[in-house]
Formats: C-alpha cells, sequence, structure tokens
C-alpha cells in the first residue's frame, strides 16, 4: 500500500511573488513532487476540493495581520475537504471524509506532529453534502454565524443588510437572519443573483449593485432605516449603509472585497460620522476566534438544512489544481455565483 | 422691578446664513430687543458665561443630525450658565445659579411651557465654579464620563489614547482614565498643552501633532498596541491611532473636529480595516442620551475635583456676545488652551 502511495504524483500552486492589484499568472508556480506518506500517526488526504475564498487575497500580502501571511515559494493556503487514503492515527480511519486546510494542492500530508494545529477534523455527510462543508457547514457558514449572531446581534424585526448576499458568507446570513425573525435586504450584482436570494432564499429584497443606485434602493426598501448591515464589500456601498443606518445601528465588519485589490489606500468610509449621529457601533470579526463554538453553529445550521429552512448553493469549477489561479480571481470579478469551490478529484 | 427688567436690552447673536468651511463674519448678525420678562411661571436668567464646543458647527449645518440644526435667524444655540434675576416659578428664587441652553445672548427668558425642555436646572457652586460646570460638571465632563466609562469600557492597566487632550473633553477624559488605573497617553498641539497635561493632569505622555509624527510617537509611547482610543479630532491622527490599536480595542467617536470646516467630503479612515484585524469595535457617543444619569457622574467628578484627583482649566474669553465669533474660530485653529468658555457678564 505504501509502495503504491508513493508512487502517485501530487499537483501543488505556490505562490511565487507578492500580487500587486489582481493576481496574475506571474504570481503562481506550479510544481509536482511525489506524494509524503506520512510515518506512525500521521494522516493522508486525498482533496476532493477548496474553498476558493476572499481572504486568501490578503494571506498573499506581506505583513502583520490575524494570520501569518503565505512564504513566497509555500503552497497556497486553502480550506478543503477530502478522503482519507492512509492513517497511522487511531483517530482517522481510511475512507473518512475530513476537512481542513490542505492548501492548494491534490494530496494532504499531515505529519504526526502537525495533526494537532492542521485543522484535520471528520466531517459528517449525513449534515450536508461534501461541498456544504466547505460552505453553510464550513468557514463562511461560521463567519455568517457567528459575525450575525455575537457581533450584529440581530432582533426579530429589525431590518438587515447584507453585500455580497449570494456570495457564501450572504446567503447564510440572510436566511439565518430571516429564520430570526429579521427583514432581510440583500446588495447583489446582476439580475440573476438578486432573483435568486429573493425567490430562492426566501429575503424579503435585493438591490443590484450593477444597475441604478444602491443608495437609491436602500431609501426606497429600507425606509425607516437599517439596523443591522453586515459588510462583505466596503467601499462606496458601506459608505451608503452608514448614511441610512439607524439608531444603535450594527455594522458588521466582515470583508472589504471591493479594496482587496487596490493598488492605491483602502477607501475609508467618509460617512463614518454616522457612527456618532445614530450612536451606532462597528466591529470587526475574524471566525477563528470561535473554533470552539463551531459544532454549536454546526449543529443548528445543519438542523436548518435538513428541515429545508435553509438552502446553499455551491459554484462548483472542474479542473483541477491547474485552474486555481483563474478561479480565484472570479472572486474579485464577481463572476462566481454562489460559494466558489475547485474541484480536485471527482 | 417687572419695570426695571423691561428696560434692560438683550443682545443677541444669530445665525445669518449656513458657512461654507471655517465661518466668517458674514454669517452671524447681531441683534438687540428688550427684555422678555416672562409670565407666571416662568424665569429670566442673566447669563453669566458660554460654553463654545466643537459640536457648535455641526449645529449650523443643514440636515438630519442628533438634534435639529439652528434655524437662519434663530439665536445661536449655545449652553451657559448664569443666574436667576426674575422667577415666577417656585423651583426657582431670584439668585440661584443655574446652568442649561441660554443661546448667544445676554438674558435668557423661558416660558412657563418651555420650561420643562429647557435644561434649566440649578447648580450647586460649592461642588464647582461656574465655569467648571460648563467644563467638568458640565456638557464635556458628561460627555467624557459617559463616552469613556459606558462606551469605551476602559480597564485597569490598560493603554487609553485621547486626542484633543488638552480640550474640554480631553482633559476630562484622560484624568478619569489615569484614575481608573489606565496608562494614559494624549495628543494635542504644542508643547505647553502637551507639558500641561503632563506635568499637571498627570497623564503618563503627550505627543505634539505639531512636531513630529503622530504615527511614530504611538509607536514609541504605546509599544505594545492601544487599547482605548478616544477619539476627538478624526483625519489622520484617527487612521494613525488605527494602525497601532490592539485586539478588541474600542475606538470612541465622540468628535472629529479636523473635518467639521471641511468644503470637500469628511475624510474617511482608511486604515478602518484594521477594525476587522483586531476584532475592534469603532462606537459613537451623544451625551443627551445620558441625562438620567448625569447626576451620578457630577456627583463621582465633583468628588475628584474636591480631593484634588481631578484639575479643569478653562480658558476664559471677555468680551461679551461680540467676541462670539472670532472667539468660537479659536476651537478651529486650535488656539484655545482648555475648555473655551466666553464670559457674557461679570
Amino acid at each position: 500500500m505504501t509502495e503504491t502511495l508513493s508512487s502517485l504524483v501530487n499537483h501543488q500552486v505556490r505562490l511565487a511573488a507578492r500580487p500587486v492589484g489582481l493576481p496574475t499568472a506571474a504570481d503562481w508556480q506550479f510544481t509536482q513532487e511525489p506524494v509524503a506518506v506520512p510515518e506512525a500517526g500521521g494522516v493522508l488526504v486525498k482533496v476532493g476540493a477548496l474553498s476558493l475564498d476572499p481572504a486568501m487575497r490578503g494571506w498573499m500580502n506581506e505583513g502583520k495581520s490575524y494570520i501569518p501571511p503565505v512564504g513566497i515559494g509555500e503552497v497556497m493556503r486553502a480550506g478543503g475537504v477530502g478522503v482519507v487514503i492512509a492513517s497511522g492515527h487511531p483517530g482517522f480511519a481510511v475512507g473518512d471524509a475530513v476537512g481542513g486546510y490542505p492548501g492548494v494542492q491534490e494530496y494532504w500530508s499531515i505529519a504526526a506532529g502537525q495533526l494537532a494545529r492542521s485543522g484535520l477534523a471528520k466531517i459528517d455527510l449525513g449534515l450536508g453534502r461534501a461541498t456544504q462543508w466547505l460552505n453553510v457547514l464550513g468557514m463562511p457558514g461560521m463567519t455568517a454565524y457567528f459575525g450575525l449572531m455575537d457581533v450584529g446581534q440581530p432582533k426579530a424585526g429589525e431590518t438587515v443588510v447584507v453585500s455580497g448576499a449570494a456570495g457564501a458568507v450572504g446567503q447564510t446570513v440572510g436566511q439565518l437572519a430571516r429564520i430570526k425573525g429579521c427583514r432581510v435586504v440583500g446588495i447583489a450584482g446582476g439580475a440573476a443573483k438578486c432573483e435568486w436570494v429573493v425567490r430562492e432564499l426566501g429575503f424579503d429584497a435585493c438591490i443590484d449593485y450593477k444597475v441604478g443606485s444602491v443608495k437609491d434602493g436602500l431609501k426606497q426598501l429600507c425606509p425607516e432605516g437599517v439596523d443591522l448591515y453586515f459588510d462583505n464589500v466596503g467601499g462606496d456601498i458601506l459608505d451608503d449603509v452608514l448614511a441610512r443606518i439607524r439608531r444603535r445601528a450594527r455594522i458588521v465588519i466582515c470583508g472589504a472585497i471591493s479594496q482587496y485589490n487596490n493598488t492605491t489606500a483602502v477607501q475609508g468610509p467618509k460617512n463614518y460620522l454616522s457612527l456618532l449621529v445614530n450612536r451606532a457601533r462597528m466591529e470587526g470579526m475574524v471566525v477563528f476566534d470561535y473554533t470552539e463554538r463551531y459544532p454549536q453553529a454546526v449543529a443548528e445550521l445543519a438542523g436548518y438544512l435538513g428541515d429545508g429552512r435553509m438552502k446553499s448553493r455551491e459554484d462548483l469549477v472542474e479542473g483541477g489544481v491547474a485552474a486555481f489561479p483563474d478561479t480565484l480571481n472570479k472572486l474579485f470579478t464577481g463572476a462566481n455565483f454562489g460559494k466558489l469551490v475547485l474541484q480536485i478529484a471527482p
């Protein structure tokens, strides 16, 4: 068995250079190496699918952040799901479905000493399909859950606005806010996405930022103002919402995808003094702070998936690791529809 | 008595136009009229001193805010202290020292029906001198108290930074944070102000924003970062602090004096994503929300004044209502040193 495994070739994508603006082909390096078969206590995973997330763009930059940057020459960091194909650890058996941070490669070899910090964990495909473990039941879902519930603290009857509404985090935020009794207005790009979040996910309304003005849309759809804004995009849309918040509003700063590929300074919210006028709060969150409470959130969200109150959509792209660079950039042009997932093995 | 009173002339300053940028002479109108002697149930106050506050600039602008704008042709809104010179109300006697919102005029006549909403209240000169009732024991002190304690929630041992450190709000914020066991770094303009807040008020350090870089000063004086920032100024200084906040930091948005006379858009904080990275919170406050708890804060602050743990400085300008326009602008050039007070009557 070990002999067969060691003849396998592992294709990888490594960070070749720190991008300036939108990543280009020159920022990536394709490598291949024999699969590293782990010794006693280790686990080998065949990667099935990778999660492509806006946060990846930040991981490619130098400098202090909530997580160290990916080093030049290192395999690009990525969350993913797969199947255990060799195990020297009593907690994992061949055939187990697992999730974690394999990085952009076909095989993930975890030595015994790295296991505790690897994030490797079994996933229950009875609660959701593998790609849902990269979406509602994975990092985007956890981000949505704790960002909305802990930081945003929605109350029934309040008006909640979420940008990136058809994206991985936004779709769960909006549906969860509806389940909690809020009125939910999404902001998304294009008629198809807007129609989907309203008709399929049950949002009360959706503003298409590619057509007409978000400001006017908010005025029309939130005549009494916004109690809670879950921000995934930053830029002008953040300012448009700031201009319409109500007293004691909460703005959850989850991301700012409109700014991640800036080659000039980030656009600061010029309407931030609306926080003063409205005694409002703008607060950042990082999902990794909530790791110990993931099981509670997974159980609740899996319940909603199970009883049909929550739906999910993954944008599954084929092509393996070679397709990674182009697929990642779909996030920044808004070309993805739903949680962007790169299939690595069928 | 009424006959004597009605022969008095009341000089007033009214808002003539909405300023563009720094207010100019053309934005003000000087008027005079006979004193309105109140009927039964009303009170007449001879104004002693007026509070000049950065917030006044906002009150001069059109548009929705936390308080209606001053109307064109109306007496300019202002807090002040004075003495009751006629009373038809059992709660006020001639000779009582009082505070409230008289506006920029020499006599404040409050009809019976307006009394409840006028803010008129007796002040105890045994707790602090009249000008301190416009400072530590007045609106700036209340702003400092509730902004720091309720919104900022300081913990002993934390590092607190306050801008406008020698100003009305800043001086109380810094001293109160010291009393609560925090390390306090001020930011002020000029060596004299910096020396005063350190030597007289006991701040741990002060950065002179007119000499050298605030960014470098923060790096040197807050090597482990900032836990709580009380912001009175906005602009570049807010960005400099955002770049140095610690995890779970709180930024209290009290004002943004650097931006109040902008003729272009407000400068948004381009480093706001530091809130995300550091799971930090930026929250606005308006002092009027805490009216019911003023007595508690006054009692505590008066105690500190009494036992010498807190000091105050008022920048008392003579010249009566005629001096109002030029005196107000001292706030925006930073020419005041301490709480700016305009003396109306000796």
